[in-house]
């Protein structure tokens, strides 16, 4: 049972308290209150217990697939007769126009019973396959409405500073002007929005129009994540700690000083090591000024059809262990306390402490290294949410 | 639907018929003979359907594991640290041993379910952790009573050249005489055996060693396999056709210029990306050699508590086409026809023609590259053992 502190925090033979769906006490069960010992118990059975996993970072609403693309690839086709064959991420676009909400939310599904799976109840979504005002509403709509088909939290980010549609080719400011910002007034209107994210990268947009769209988040309140430093150091860091982001996401360029003003502003750093190994990338984060600068870690799935193809967060914590090398309890932290933070959720998720939600899950695993050691399979025995046990 | 040809032998808008758990005939369902219209019918509504997959190498029957040690290394604990900690192959070999036969078999299932749940119907299992007459056959016994307890077919490799007991610290070929020779004899009286295989390496046997325990195996007649130039090019593959194997195993440090030699022998080349992956390995077995002596390849999960810790097939073959650079139809070939025929089942497995076991797996996935294409999650959808349908 882990409650934070280290190694892990773990509770040998420990009890959790749970009260209207919160965490009401947690330790050692010889230490249990007299006042909770007549209540109804449910014994795991010396189960290994953690918090509920949150995967921080998905793309996991999209029409279509990319396995041709993917196989076209291995098959040596060029870039060109990729893009022919209906390739790269404006295939996902226009997959994701053409399919009905209905067909939007059943394939979604799939990818939230997968990670719920493996442990996760809470699931960040964004935006950013639309890419005109209204089919980046309509995703956000189909993010929100998983919380009515399965027992998870969602949480949105706006991401229409994705990619540009075809229909604005080579008119990056003019897109941020009529679709990424008042897009972005719409959506929060329509309260589809908990966060605004950009994809700031020289296939992508500039600092200086993410810059345009996160004044529009203050404006509204709202607060800021950035895909950064991916594929090149075009400084997403600095503009994210600049802004207060909740979090400064892939890394792999960051240079190792800007570390500093990201743990200064307690940006978390969410650390994608699935797109780093299917996109075959061989610069690490810097890790070690990372750990060095105190910063947070968080790791997700970055679930998405082209560079990151994976439905698994635990696999995620493998990859950041085996590629990154990350310790075990980093891993972990970074699925759990680190991911919370990452959506501003950490008053309610991440930890197994008084006053947190009672979202907990139960591996049939011997200890917590186990859960980043082991690749594939099902370990998780069961999960409790909200207070209530459910069987895996 | 695939039946072999290419791409995939798809067949679409397919019928199989069935007769005796055998598959009578298979084609398009308008071309479906006459004799075949009348019989009881099954709809797949279209889905895919592949041979049952075959993970053709594993070590899936051990006691403990080896989180704790995985752990350690992240935290960069010394080897003697690690050492103490009671980690390597012989903490293994302890935990094997101490183990009683029912744990063993236990722990087992729930690796054999997690390939199950994949879409695997032929698992090969080796001994190698007992490395004593009397535990080495254990393990055997309890990977033959796998097949009572779970729907898959198990062939077993006799494994003691895998690694030197502390017993016989320093006399390998003491340990040969004593152990490898005699207790296959015993394995081989007790039908407990189906391969002989051995880890041929500067940290396992030399071919000389190999050798000999290979003679004994031809007086058995029994077909051989061997790990081979996984960290070092020792020639085992060449000793492999020597010995007309059944199969030569990882295979990172072959020389170009012996994939001939396999070819020549038909020795199905077993490649193992999930011990590459774990290990951080950066050298690649010589893909364009293989391809172009037309070695057939397969790909298994390698499934073992030290350098492969992965019970996910699919992500094996995923691992086969990101890390390897094999196409998604090498790969599943890789997990279904050359699997079958790493363990000489050839005739029985791996592709869907008259003859075969109708053994298949029915996927939720719009075309087979996606097979290789996704990571993570459930995409089996049901399976048809014997010929009779069963929900995954
Ligand atoms: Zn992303
Ligand atoms: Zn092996």
């Amino acid at each position: 049972m882990v409650t934070g502190g280290a190694p892990y925090g773990l509770v040998r033979d420990a009890a959790i308290a749970v009260a209207d769906g919160r965490i009401a006490w947690v330790g050692a069960r010889a230490e249990l209150p007299q006042d909770w010992t007549g209540v109804e118990q449910h014994n795991l059975g010396g189960a290994l217990v953690t918090p509920a996993l949150v995967d921080c970072h998905t793309h996991l609403v999209f029409g279509g697939d990319r396995s041709r693309e993917f196989a076209l690839r291995l098959e040596g086709a060029s870039y060109e007769e990729i893009a022919r064959a209906g390739g790269g991420i404006r295939s996902t676009v226009s997959a994701t126009r053409d399919a009905s909400d209905e067909e939007l939310l059943a394939s979604a599904l799939r990818r939230v019973d997968d990670l719920i799976a493996d442990g996760v109840a809470v699931i960040e979504v964004k935006s950013g396959y639309g890419l005109s005002i209204e089919h980046e509403l309509r995703m956000l709509r189909v993010a929100r409405a998983i919380e009515a088909k399965r027992p998870v939290r969602i949480r949105t980010s706006w991401l229409a500073a994705h990619a540009l549609p075809p229909e604005f080719e080579g008119e990056a400011d003019r897109y941020i002007d009529e679709v990424a910002i008042p897009g972005l007034e719409a959506a929060a209107a329509e309260r589809l929005v908990d966060a605004v994210d950009g994809f700031c990268e020289g296939i992508g947009f500039t600092p200086e129009q993410m810059r345009r769209v996160f004044d529009q988040a203050l404006d509204l309140q709202l607060r800021v994540k950035l895909h950064a430093e991916q594929l090149s150091d075009l400084k997403g860091a600095v503009l994210a700690a600049e802004y207060d982001a909740l979090s400064a996401d892939h890394l792999e360029w960051l240079a190792p000083e800007d570390a500093l003003l990201l743990a200064e502003k307690d940006v978390v750093a969410v650390l994608l090591p699935g797109a780093f190994y299917a996109l075959r990338e061989t610069r690490l984060p810097p890790m070690d000024a990372l750990r060095e600068a105190g910063v947070a870690m968080a790791l997700a799935t970055d679930c998405n059809p082209g560079s990151s193809p994976l439905s698994s967060l635990r696999l995620a914590m493998n990859m950041g262990c085996t590629l990154f090398r990350m310790t075990a309890e980093e891993a972990l932290a970074g699925a759990t306390r680190n991911g919370a933070k990452a959506l501003g959720l950490e008053a309610e998720y991440g930890t197994i402490e008084p006053g947190k939600r009672a979202d907990l899950a139960i591996w049939d695993a011997p200890h917590p290294d186990y859960l980043s050691y082991w690749i594939g399979g099902h370990l998780l025995r069961g999960r409790i949410g909200a207070g209530t046990y459910h069987d895996a």
